[in-house]
């Protein structure tokens, strides 16, 4: 055993993987070795799934009949949207809901027992829980606004479908390419704390809805999935003040606090998806014919590049993004869960071709040698 | 960053901790100094949880504040015990169902909306969890079989108060005392997979509900906590064919069969949790006028140390010793889940006092220089 402290696992490879890489000085990210820019350009959510779980771009056929067999899984059971409305009742935060949700899917699962290695029950688990997790979340957001849920439809892409549900009505070709858009480019990034609590999970061969679960839990924490929201938050406080956007920022740095949405434990240039979101954002402004979020966060970017040396990550501009497609704040980041199940899923079923228990330890610094007192004595 | 390939993270260092080691080649287990089986003979599972999450011993008067703050955090919410009944009629497996639960009751903390690091609400949270994970395994238990939950009481002990509320019956204090020492013997174990799964999604500031419902779904798999269930089945399968219990386990081994409750990643030598609940077996055994379970074990223990050089672990004795009990056996990792609970908590505020996001990286082995073809051209 090495002595070394490997605090946060920094650096440190705990796995193979086939399924994505990240060149942080360069800033490039590929899947299966497809450059993001072309799978964001030209790839359905759906197509990136069958990439990532199967390791090649499905023909038309392939794809077909992927998508079919997601599309007749969307649906809920009545004892699932029974849980949903509890939680919605009650007030439960959006990515709290959402991690129980995910969990209580599994007793409604037909390959509830099937064994951890059955490859095909694992296939007809993935797609269902991908499946099912979007027409929870706007069930969930329906029910709290005291709306009934709207059911999923088959004819629908994966992406369409989850807008359709969310506002009971049908997206217009615009905004459902560029939420599938935003599904493709955050259904993958190499062991993420929450990716890996998905493996950490897995390797004790725990079910697909135990690793998903726990990757929801762990994505709800702001260091990790929550970012997006703080940045729109941020962007909404300095429009509310009617400041400059730098010199807010400039402020709020002085008194010591952190910018979201800028910085990365991995990239050290800027992150390929917030260019690509940072044109889709100032795209949704053009065509709305107000571009002030989008001219807000460049001004902020400008500043923090050149201040500090820190690049947005996709954080910064999937906040803009997501805003100007009428999306509620609090469910960008269980929106990022639900393109994220999608990679979850695909370590997941990478682990399993060879598992191992992710079991570390930790050095003792406590007392070695206390002396047990009887309660009487104390 | 290091090139070398670290899978299963095994001898790597990834924490400093004050509150359990393991010497594996002595057989030793301390909590906070203290030797387990000290703590097992004297302390109560209450006492233990201070111990842990407070650092030092209770003085009477800290122990019994504690322990009452518990008591009366013990009862379900109603909208919980709905989520129970939900999954108890859907024929939700145990340890699914305990998963599912502990994320729901998150929806009811009046606590929700605190701060990642408010200290007393944090004390709050981690006693409310643990004080109602058993209220939850026991009504989805009486549930399932078609009874209606018996409510928890106030006056009786953690331990007591879970064979109270599972079987509608005061436990005699025999049982009572034994129950409430399996969960002193379980409370903690170093970086097993579950509590680091918790501190994986503790570390991006995910809360403790989150971090908990992560480290139940980690429990269930095979690898970890599902042992104690498997050897209980084995024993019953050698029992009902009336076969000499070495011969079915030679016959077993020659199959190529692994043997549960053998062997462990930390311990080289017999496992000392092992040990005491060995003797709380025969105990029970003794006292039932039937050692059977008991022999058989040892005899099992006997053979394959002699033959494999593996020692039993703590799952090969808490089998028999949970049977005697008259516990249903699907129960087994649930209860090692709520017992744990007072680990994976204590691990997570430790960690929160100099946290760090858990975010390893992986050796990328898939293409890297793939030509994207579209769809139509596939």
């Amino acid at each position: 055993m090495s002595t070394e402290l490997k605090r946060g696992l920094e650096g440190v490879l705990v796995a193979e993987s086939d399924l994505s890489h990240i060149d942080g000085d360069a800033g490039e990210l590929i899947y299966r070795g497809y450059a993001i820019e072309d799978l964001a350009r030209e790839a359905s959510y759906e197509e990136t799934l069958y990439l990532l779980w199967h390791g090649e771009l499905p023909t038309e056929a392939e794809l077909t009949e992927f998508s079919d067999a997601m599309a007749v899984n969307r649906e809920l059971d009545e004892g699932v949207i029974d849980i949903i409305r509890e939680l919605a009742e009650s007030g439960e935060e959006p990515m709290a809901a959402l991690r129980s949700v995910t969990s209580a899917v599994s007793a409604y699962d037909p390959d509830a027992d099937a064994a951890w290695d059955d490859t095909e029950a694992n296939n007809r688990k993935s797609r269902r829980i991908t499946a099912k997790m979007p027409t929870a979340l706007a069930a969930y957001n329906r029910l709290r606004n005291g709306n009934e849920p709207v059911a999923p439809r088959t004819d629908l892409g994966h992406a369409e479908n989850f807008l359709y549900m969310l506002n009971d009505e049908e997206p217009d070709e615009v905004l459902a390419e560029t939420f599938d858009m935003a599904l493709v480019l955050h259904a993958d990034h190499g062991l993420n704390a929450s990716t890996f609590a998905a493996m950490v999970t897995a390797s004790t061969l725990a079910d697909l809805h135990s690793a998903v679960t726990s990757a929801v839990g762990t994505l709800s924490g702001s260091l990790h999935g929550g970012a997006n929201a703080d940045v729109m938050r941020m962007l909404q406080a300095i429009d509310e003040d009617e400041q400059d956007p730098v010199e807010w920022v400039q402020a709020a740095i002085d008194r010591g606090e952190r910018i979201a949405g800028f910085g990365h434990r991995v990239y050290n240039v800027k992150d390929p998806r917030a260019k690509i979101l940072g044109d889709k954002s100032e795209a949704l402004g053009e065509a709305a014919g107000d571009t002030k979020w989008y001219e807000m966060s460049v001004a902020i970017e400008d500043y923090i590049s050149g201040e500090k040396g820190l690049a947005p990550n996709v954080d910064f501009y999937s906040a803009t993004t997501y805003y100007q497609m009428g999306i509620p704040i609090d469910l960008y980041t269980p929106i990022f869960a639900i393109a994220r199940s999608g990679g979850w899923i695909a370590h997941v079923l990478e682990q399993w071709e060879d598992n191992r228990l992710i079991r570390p330890r930790a050095k003792y610094t406590g007392d070695r040698d206390a002396t047990f007192v009887p309660l009487d004595e104390r």
